[in-house]
């Protein structure tokens, strides 16, 4: 697979919430950064972290609107969306993915605001 | 210019903090996004919205962690520091510039964290 198929892979595993099969696709030692947060790193890290903001949404869904691929870094601008409850939780994410020489993602970092996220989610799951 | 040189002249315009020399490299119609916030469009409102956050910061720095240039896009993955009273405001930012075919920045997108950005504000303004 080259670069952005991979990236293409990992996240339709997560959008099937499968993350196995995200995780398989992932480097050992990947580091896994929401920049507002400390760096998530190697593969229990990061199922657990996936586990914890997936297990809340039925359906998820990254809505890649642009992207670019230069050599082995995949950069996307997103639209990552959440079903929860009877609505849906929406974030703009820019995203810069890494994929080392064995074809798995080494870097995920995502830039974003994360009190869009908290607010909606707050509503959305009426805490 | 080529787009990467004109996004670099904007930056230097910015740490300046030379609001006019800024706005003249941008396109009439410019769209500045700060994710979080609604476009500011245009080079009153793009004026107006530099002079206020540049106004508290005595030294304003985009430090460049990693650039890419797709054709007009201009990527970059930054952190803006901005010196506010004996302290400095650090903010990792991922940045899209798009350049017009007459050399002016006509999309500016930042993605970063706004919290992180209030909460390091308050703490240095004393607010």
């Amino acid at each position: 697979m080259s670069p952005v198929e991979t990236v293409a892979a990992f996240i339709a595993a997560i959008e099937a919430k499968d993350v196995d099969a995200a995780v398989a696709l992932a480097a050992a030692g990947i580091s896994y950064e929401n920049m507002p947060i400390d760096p998530v790193v190697g593969h229990e890290a990061l199922a657990r972290t996936l586990h914890g903001f997936l297990a809340p949404a039925s359906t998820v869904e990254f809505r890649i609107l642009k992207q670019w691929t230069f050599d082995r870094t995949v950069i996307n601008e997103r639209l990552d969306r959440f079903q929860i409850g009877d609505g849906w939780l929406e974030l703009p994410v820019a995203g810069v993915f890494e994929v080392d020489g064995d074809g798995k993602i080494s870097l995920w970092r995502d830039y974003f605001d994360m009190g869009s996220y908290t607010r909606q989610f707050a509503k959305l799951a009426g805490r």
